[in-house]
């Protein structure tokens, strides 16, 4: 349990009663009370406000409203305030503001705006820190430390220039090393003293979103700047934990975020938390890929949904009311993928700047007779009632799929062969054809023990980590089935390429040596042609994007190409290795056969879907003390039924059903 | 008049003869009076010529030219040469140079790029103004002055954040209310200091064209840099002034550009004029919308066409010829809109730098048998034979439309709810609807009394200044009709949101309560679902881009939504009030919905068409000593016929027209 | 013969042996032996190797690879190593660091990144060129030298400033001068000093790709940078010539770069070199014109093809493979065209770095099993077998295009008509109607003679320099037909209009008048309906782009347009000159007019395909001591068919031929 004051999934969310007066204070407490919120995330983005200067500290205002709102029941998640600092810092020590990708020194504003090693911004962030968890240690209505706010954005700046070439000498320790590793005999780019390397932006090795001269560089950067906000993360987290050695602690993170490596982060969190906003246009499937991966971060530990909008957002290009039911839905849809809060942001909204557009539970309008407040109400009052049922139950999957942030950023910064690859876009494949299945998935990091699974997925493993070929070779030799992918296997930890051929480290256990690989345009498409009907596998599927040119050595072709000049040639194989297998797919396929492909692959270790909907319709389980808890979420618009093989109680209604059942459009049941 | 010294209108336009030599000076001169040109605008780029350094100013070359014109019947129009220094001035003093959005200091180059808070450029932009009156302030040739040229753009440099903190500070007197106004607790922006505040550009608070974390900050800043711009004008103005206290002056202005509050602009302007360069697919109407919003800049008073090409422009991506007719056509929509002059940029192509491809009358073949020429020289004789019959005269419409940059500004730097969402667009729907029917209409500010109209429209009323709800309810009040639409009443002119339910301040004046704004993808669409059949509204129609959830606090519902979840609700309302009405339209209609509305509301106030004519054909009047002088202009390429209904004297040809008449594709009438 | 120490196509490419180790040297060897390599291209990007400091020079690494390779046959093609800068001495000496056209200082990163104005650079890369001069002047291996790599890109430091103002003075004398050619009375920006002129980038003149508020100062900026580089060229060049007088020298160019006036450049090279790498989608005619375009350099002189991929690239947007025996196909065709050289780049792939994934000789399997290889291997045979047959040969052609980099300067920075004129589209328009039916053309500059040719085309020939007119006009006079386009004859070498009528000088030679240039979106079409059938040209074809109202004087209208109010006006004519005669072309058309017209015009002159080929066939002659080498090459996949009208000997595979000949699928036949 995240913190067992408050046995139950938390409601609530971010609210700034610093933007509000007395009169909306008291209506808040009011129209909170009605909608069942008993969490309020407070101090975000207060820093200002608790530093007027240098020297001074004024928390009174926090006490006020963490008091006034425990005394109405509402318990306290406590930011640290350090996202965005204040202009008086900026004018006074200008090291706290960024150096930006195209080189430019930035001026006060925005906010996410502090060089990461800037001495002032970790300097004063982690005293502030220090000064929240002196105040606030023994506050009852304290229930979690929230440090910061959706961490990101790099720096370039000359201290972040030093504290690279610190990084660098702590991991290559000799500039021999580097050069080697680096490869800079390309292009004539050697090294001889340390202070010769600058950061690889828009004026050295970089241009546009993921371009580089020097994969190593800027491979490397990231990690440094991944690692530098994360020192400013625990700069923070220690002075909290000194004064709270009890009180969890968590900053809010950002799904498939592309600069943090969230596994590497998740480490130094107690718990994890993570905004969930997508866009009109975001496949479920997505949304729920995220959620696993969050869950994933912790190896299963429940997480919380920190942010979601009760309608809708501002910044998308197009911001479209979450239709009536949605909302519900979508909170439901992240518990049942292991959330154990539902938050918002945002409790009342803002009537300036540049979020005022954002929904709230709390509208402009300022009353509870909306369509937003009445459904926020609804949920309020069905979580209530759900109690501690569901608190730290887990999801059981025997399927997962691996994601690494070193293997994303690498693929992303390469040169060739083709612009239109796409990390996130190439898992969400797998995953996709799982969740069409209802079958559940974890997201694991590369790191996870894989015993405990009969299905590893690891799409475009591009990037083969030191022994992590040897993992997986356990993993299959033990019985279980591995999947990956085109262009997997090229590169180690550095992004050196494995020589002696593709699929390098993964030659043997795959069976296969990969000739070539061919990059045509998104509009060229090739077969995957089914040499024997196998399970679902019958016929021919379309495939485009990357084409690897594949030798069986000893793997069993399961599809062969069907046009262009290796036609005929192996597409898709499986390689016995023990008593498990090693299925390699070597182009980008269509739904339908990754969908096929993993049915016939599920099917062989016994894995079925979760229950047999129609299409649309999500179903998660939890299990906790031997019990399941079976999600059934209609993310159709409108009513779809099923057949329920055994009699099971709905718990948002209380009613027990079975036979065929009817769930409304966007409706949500929780079968025990 | 603007001058009487020439009671005709104006032909002409600018001239570069210190381009050239004494050759070409005697063959323009000869084909100037071929062409009938009364009027050359001098000295508009020769600030270098004028000043060669900073202690030596050198009028001769200028004196020769003003002279040789004025003897061959050929007035000036005398610019200020200030609209680009010169390059020994930015060597000298860089403060001239602008700071630009990315804040990057510029180099020398370009035009229209001196810093407004230059103290350099403010000094000798004012001295050379003076120096201007003093010379030729009894010379008989000059008929106007025309300060600098198309002021526009902004500057990001430390004369211009110290003068927005002068500024901020005059307007806000405290930084608490600054503060406040900005609403800073968000994100943690509290300013304790003036000098803590530094200029919203792409190292602060924006990012793309109108991208900002502070609405609050980006809107003063526009219109602080409006004012600092409007400041350069004024000095000059006022140095003129001192000179020749009788002679008018102008700059010329650019019809929508985004940048200037014209508004505010014009109060200082003695005649208005303006740069008229539609695109190739420019609509006509949207040209006539933008001299008729020239014309509302000073409540009606003609204005001067300062500039248009005679036929081809260089700087669009594919610049046309103006088809035969089509420059003499547009000439007199100029005119049949308030135009009192008919000028040219320009009397005689460059051969060199970048504007050689702009059209000229005097072409690079140099004499006057070309198209061009030919075409011009027409329209100069049919002005001369106009004489003054047409100066001064009036345009009386009865509708209004409110056209206000300050609620302009605010609508593009909002974030959300759509980004498809363009003020200008949206007014031009308006206002097109109108045209298409031949209703004339006044483009006003939101300062314009409002009792001489009997329908005002605010599209997209977003920002309601103080004072104007009431201002707008005694209209209504009165018995007149006022249309708004979705997104309207949402904010003060601080862009702050008026809280208690949208639309704000104008809720019960509209009689409803807007919940919900949707906003979907412009491909998304809903439909206008009349409820009964009214006058010509009938059926359903189509609208997009944001959709009002709306409920009638007392409104009349005229339509409700076709589909989505809102259907059946409310779209399109109307509420008594007083003797008078308030309708509102709740999303973005299709432009026949439009042209319904307004027909029937047009009806209802007795306001009709000036003239039943095909479709393409653009019909005005203006009224001088209680003659109305009708102008029948035909957009399109072939010969149309209309019906007149009295006999009436065309001015062009002085023949006799009645019953059924032919107008020649391109053809213009002027019925006296 | 470039070096008749190697009396044969040469055959290799680059070869990075720095970035590997021992074992991989004799494995390089080994496999370069059975590819029959017999050059390696060494030392392009090891300045940071040679020079690891200021005072320290160091080859002995380049001795051991120059002499390890020798001793198995292959000769060295020696690269001065200067494209990319030491990191030491972009630290210690920052004026070797660009900057760019944004006007930010670049910091160390990428290559080709130097100043051509830094005295750093200049010095240091001279002192290089010196000391391998010095170092290997009698060194048997050596062929060949390869001075820097792939020189480009624009730098505008204080330096080039600096640089510019002098190359200024050295052009125009006197400021006055510059004044009046660069028309800077327009916008007023008259200098009165040297020091007030700034580089034109987007701080002052400039902004996006090509735009420039003065088309004079750019143009020379650009003439100027070119000139820079090549000084840095020069500079080597003659530290070497002084070493090894007879060695020839050369420099890789890249076809159809914008950047470098490669005919100026050409002049100082001994030989012309340069890298062929079409996308998967450039048309073979455009590679062909590239090919002829480098033989026409230096008028006709075989030229070496220094980089090719063996299959694939990394840096196209998507990077398919060469399919099977196209590699050995665009081989040929670049022979076919004039090169007596076949080299890649590269002969073993980089592990690391932007680089890695371009296709190599050696793949990173690292073994000769591969497809690749083999095909490399296969070609390397047949060059061998050919020995020196080819060397030297030339390519007849009577037919010549002219392509002049002012002219595409000039055209590029145009403000007007039209945003869609590009001028190398246009030009291989032209060319492209003469490859589809296998005539021969070389692409000349504006300095070739005449004489030797029967038809000059010279597209979109904007600029007419000093002399030339008088050139065309004597070479009409004398026979010969000469055909240009709309927008010709409009400026001189400076950029300034020739006034008194387009298209200026050419006028009285193409006897017309064009009065306007109208230039519509490139959607909108018009028609070229020929007057009378005149052989091939027969009814209508459609054109866009831009359109010239012409007027003949003189000329005969052999087409007029079809639409539009100049429907019936001339638009293609040909006009009498002495005994030959001028075509105009006056706006942009499809594809089979030009082949009609051009079809047309050599069959007048006798000039006929070489050979009468299927669709997809292209057919070139090389001539030596009076004998042709026919080169028939097949870019369809499948196998074609084509009669022989005498017995001919095929040379790659010995075979005598007549008849029907049989010519596979992407297929090469040398017929003697």
């Amino acid at each position: 349990m995240i913190n067992d004051k408050l046995p139950k999934i938390w409601y609530g969310g971010d609210y700034n009663p610093e933007q509000w007066g007395e009169e909306e204070w008291d209506e808040d407490v009011r129209m909170f009370k009605l909608a069942g919120i008993d969490v309020a995330t407070l101090n975000v983005f207060s820093w200002a406000t608790n530093q007027p200067n240098e020297d001074t500290y004024d928390f009174a205002w926090l006490d006020e409203h963490i008091d006034r709102l425990y005394k109405n029941g509402i318990y306290t998640c406590l930011a640290t305030s350090t996202a965005a600092h204040p202009a008086w810092m900026a004018k006074k020590y200008p090291d706290v503001l960024r150096v930006d990708f195209q080189g430019r020194k930035r001026a006060f504003g925005g906010r996410h705006n502090s060089c990461p090693n800037s001495p002032t911004y970790r300097k004063y962030s982690e005293r502030i820190a220090d000064k929240l968890g002196e105040r606030y240690k023994d506050h009852p209505a304290v229930l979690i430390w929230h440090v910061s706010n959706e961490y990101g954005g790099y720096c370039y700046c000359d201290h972040c220039a030093t504290g690279f070439r610190e990084w660098l000498k702590e991991k290559y320790e000799t500039i021999d090393v580097l050069n080697k590793t680096w490869n800079t005999k390309f292009w004539g780019h050697t090294f001889y003293e340390w202070d010769e390397i600058v950061p690889p932006n828009a004026l050295s090795e970089e241009w546009g979103a993921n371009n580089t001269s020097f994969q190593g560089i800027s491979l490397d950067y990231r990690r440094f700047q991944s690692d530098s906000l994360l020192e400013c993360y625990k700069l923070e987290h220690n002075a909290l934990k000194k004064h709270t050695p009890n009180l969890p602690i968590t900053t809010n993170l950002m799904g498939t975020y592309p600069q943090l490596d969230y596994f590497k982060w998740a480490k130094e969190m107690d718990v994890v938390s993570w905004d969930n906003y997508p866009a009109y246009d975001t496949p479920h499937s997505l949304t729920a890929m995220r959620h696993d991966l969050m869950r994933g971060l912790k190896s299963g530990q429940p997480f919380m949904l920190m942010e979601q909008t009760p309608s809708q957002q501002n910044w998308q290009p197009y911001n479209s009311l979450k239709r009536p039911g949605v909302m519900r839905l979508w909170s439901y849809q992240a518990v049942a993928r292991g959330a154990d809060t539902v938050l918002f942001f945002q409790l009342r909204r803002s009537v300036g700047a540049c979020e005022k557009y954002h929904g709230a539970v709390v509208e402009h309008v300022g009353h509870e007779h909306t369509r937003v407040f009445k459904e926020s109400a609804h949920v309020g009052q069905e979580l209530a009632q759900l109690s501690d049922k569901l608190l730290d139950a887990r999801v059981h999957a025997k399927v997962a799929i691996v994601f690494d942030w070193d293997n994303r950023w690498a693929i992303e910064l390469s040169s060739g062969p083709s612009v239109a690859l796409d990390y996130v876009n190439e898992v969400h494949k797998y995953y996709d054809a799982l969740y069409q299945q209802n079958i559940a998935a974890d997201m694991i990091s590369v790191d996870e023990d894989l015993s405990q699974y009969d299905i590893v997925i690891a799409p475009v493993l591009y990037m083969v980590k030191s022994g992590y070929a040897k993992k997986i070779e356990e993993f299959t030799t033990n019985g279980g089935t591995f999947i990956t992918t085109f262009f997997s296997g090229i590169v180690n930890e550095n992004d050196l390429v494995t020589t002696g051929g593709y699929p390098g480290e993964l030659r043997d256990m795959l069976g296969i040596w990969v000739e070539e690989i061919d990059a045509l345009a998104p509009e060229h498409k090739n077969q995957i042609v089914i040499k024997n009907k196998l399970g679902k596998l019958e016929g021919s599927y379309e495939c485009n994007l990357l084409f690897d040119i594949i030798h069986s050595e000893g793997a069993d072709v399961i599809a062969e190409y069907g046009s262009d000049f290796y036609k005929g040639t192996p597409v898709v194989t499986s390689n016995k290795v023990g008593t498990g297998k090693a299925v390699y797919v070597g182009t980008s396929p269509e739904a339908s056969f990754l969908q096929d492909l993993l049915s016939n692959l599920s099917e062989e270790k016994g894995i079925q879907a979760l229950l047999d909907v129609p299409h649309g319709v999500e179903v998660t389980e939890r299990w906790k003390d031997g019990k399941a808890y079976t999600f059934v979420m209609n993310h159709n618009s409108e009513e779809i039924t099923f057949e329920l093989e055994s009699t099971r109680k709905e718990l948002l209604t209380n009613q027990t059903l079975s036979g065929s059942v009817a769930l409304e459009g966007y409706g949500v049941m929780i079968l025990e």
